[in-house]
């Protein structure tokens, strides 16, 4: 296997808590192919997913009280990786485990920790705790995107796209080729604070369009407000709202965008959009959210990431240039720049060409 | 990019006209992705298939008058690549650019110059004018193959195979175990005008089977009349007549298959089939043209070819070995191995295994 | 194409005898894409399969008498692999040949000598002459695997995953978390004799379950006493029988599961399932034995030796660890060890991470 580096001593989000239940899931993660499984004490382990034996995958296995059967020979391990059951021989040799990886539930999702396992640190996982707030409604999703990790990062990082890519769904009004002193004014302010990375982005006074508005409920002027957080590895933390002319809030929208690696040109896309509004029809309810959000970025997003993905394999020799409205993606490539070399990785897999600022 | 070496300061066939309409068409050439445009003015352009900015392909893009413009952020670009248009900024970086390639439509094909783009030279478009001749009929085609674009053209150059490969449509009557004394007597000439070779292939006293007796409608040898003209980089230019006991020619077809290279070991297959006859009945039509040639080209030449290709990988260390029916192929490869050799293109991809004569 | 070595002098099972009847086959055999042909004469022959003109596969041709025709040029090539005739011309090079390996057929497989031509030695083909026996009936069987061919034969070489990988269909009624006191006793013997190991393992006092209670037809518990010959390259001679309380043997089974590589991490799987009972019913018949075989190894076996494969191309750094019941396995890999050195080949791909007894 290609030995890639990611960072380290940090969680990593592995799945959303419904993926793993009754069957053991099998999932990469920064290039290690790990098997996440429930016990019944409803603790989730996450192991190599390997059967040291023969190197059977354990994910094709099933749960038996608080371990997992290698469905090949019948061995058992606990969650710590140890085997505890080898059929037909009572002795287990030492040396028949695997690696086990912390692993935490929490905000509806599961964090795996990467890197240094006696550095374990809980307080270090992203609070989401808008998504156990019971006046909200939480829907979660997973995605398996072919680009590395951070395109589809920078994606969620330039929310300028939305009015060309989404032109038919969350898009404002706009007319595509107007100067800048003929559309609605966009402000936009980041701040780097630590290993964060904060943006605030203002469009005054625009007029909003399809799904947006029909959120609103609506018509009229509005600013969209864009609150946006990054967090390393690569958790877009954001809030969509929209103030009416007389500066009343009536939708916050927390949309947490996850990205994990799978490989180096591969990883998992998780999210969970939590709302706090609805009309008296209901809308938009758990249903209308998951065909809208899976429209949008399994038609928009997605094909397009992983369109730049083939294209940077093709253009081997071009940088991208950088303009304006990138100021919040440069800020990460910069603190991400700091965090890698503060590692001492120097076989960072450059995942985008788009300059530090 | 793996870098291959084609020969330059040349045309290549990018397109037939009838793809490129509303919508942009992404295709590589030459190992180049490039995005092909019909502007609002009818004239066609080609650049290279990104946009500077993040990579984000062109062609996922729309046409906006002379413009095309890139589907993720907005930005516009004219016909030589310059960018003219970047969403809520005025400023536009000179940088802020991609290559262009010279593109020409004539015969109903899309030509694109491959190499300096100074030394452009319209007058060097091969001659097809039988396809503007109103009193034929055009049949306009396209195949994408897996094998490199030399095997394919080898195909043609060498009609020898109609009789094996296309027993069940389009060969004479055969016996396919008869010696040479006991077949139909064949003669062919071959020569070299510069960098074009011509062919003439004549099988005498034939009997016409399967589709080439419906074409030619009544029984009787013929003489299968076969002229073709080869032009670099990998035009074949042949017409194919039927000549009556009494010297009658009714019917000429010209079918010009136009090679052009999508990567080392992978091709575009441009043909029109041009016919000056047809029954009362009005047989055959564009859509008899369509299926039979399609029937011809999709099940037999091309699953062989690339079979060939697939045979060439796994057989690394074996030569062809050629026989008196392929003098047109030979000869062909000579003029290649020449131009190749004036190009300083030592990295050629070798295509074949056929010597050169 | 990457050299691989595979042990030489030695015959390979190439396909089971209905596979090569009117059309000729294509089959890659230790890397090397050959074409099986049944002639007029019912002799069967193993060619390069490549025409030596322009490296068309001589296995897209037809049979016409004892020779193979090409079908891109209708060149014709004997059993020798010497081409017999080019059309229209009748000097035939010397050089205008391909390589033919020796074939023979015996017990319902066509077996092909790989090495050195001038050694072939009829005499090492296995004895599978139960498959002969009027008293019994045979299926024959052959599957592609992804996988190396030597994770595929150790799968038979271990018979205790049958209780864990066939829980559903031939395994005993087990209780999978039992300690080795309260499991149905086990005893095994191997014994290695020349090139050869031989193995008998009885599981006694065991109840069978799924559709081995069903071949059995009766309650009450056996003894399972399976039998194994390994034979190099590859074959699992297997021999299955239950013992009744009072020492009787009703059923005996033969199952020979052949290996032969296609590519390095590439096989065919060979069978063939015979057996000498049968219910009043008529069952198991040959649709039976077709649908419970393929049920089982294209369910079970078949994806776990493939996960394998690919966990094996992951983890690159793991030694697999071997328990008791890998006795049969370990013997096979010491004497595959051996052959491999004997021959001097050192650049053995290594299928297995299972160190050698």
């Amino acid at each position: 296997m290609k030995k890639m580096q990611f960072l380290e001593n940090i969680w990593y989000c592995a799945a959303y808590t419904a993926e793993v239940a009754d069957k053991p899931l099998a999932r990469m993660i920064c290039g290690m192919p790990m098997v996440l499984y429930r016990a019944e004490s409803d603790e989730v382990a996450a192991l190599e997913d390997r059967c040291p034996h023969r190197q059977a995958p354990l994910s094709m296995g099933n749960v038996i009280g608080e371990t997992i059967q290698c469905d090949y020979h019948g061995f058992l391990f606990d969650k710590t990786g140890a085997c505890t059951h080898i059929p037909r021989q009572d002795r287990i040799p030492a040396a028949n485990r695997v690696d086990a990886f912390a692993a935490v539930e929490r905000w509806g999702f599961i964090w795996v920790w990467w890197g240094d396992q006696s550095k374990v640190d809980g307080t270090t996982i992203p609070d989401l705790s808008w998504t156990a707030d019971e006046n909200r409604r939480v829907q979660y999703f997973h995605w398996h995107v072919n680009a590395n990790f951070q395109l589809m990062a920078d994606n969620l990082l330039d929310v300028s796209h939305v009015d060309f890519l989404h032109k038919h769904s969350i898009a404002s009004k706009i007319d595509p080729t107007a100067k800048q002193a003929e559309a609605p004014k966009v402000t936009m302010e980041t701040k780097v604070k630590g290993d964060a990375v904060h943006s605030l982005r203002l469009v005054h006074n625009t007029m909003l369009a399809g799904i947006t508005a029909a959120w609103h409920g609506s018509e009229g002027p509005v600013t969209r407000v864009s609150t946006g957080k990054w967090l390393p590895p690569n958790s877009c933390i954001l809030k969509l709202q929209f103030e009416d002319e007389n500066g009343d809030i009536n939708e916050t929208i927390n949309l947490d965008h996850i990205m994990t690696p799978e490989t180096e040109n591969t990883c998992h896309y998780f999210m969970d959009w939590t709302w706090d509004f609805g009309g008296p029809d209901g809308y938009p309810d758990h249903d209308d959210v998951d065909r809208e959000q899976r429209s949008l970025i399994e038609c928009d997003d997605i094909p397009m990431v992983e369109a730049q993905q083939r294209n940077l394999e093709l253009f081997d020799n071009v940088q991208d240039i950088p303009v304006k409205q990138d100021k919040f993606v440069n800020r990460v490539h910069k603190v991400l720049q700091r965090l890698y070399a503060e590692q001492g990785i120097t076989e960072r897999v450059e995942v985008t060409r788009m300059a530090a600022e």
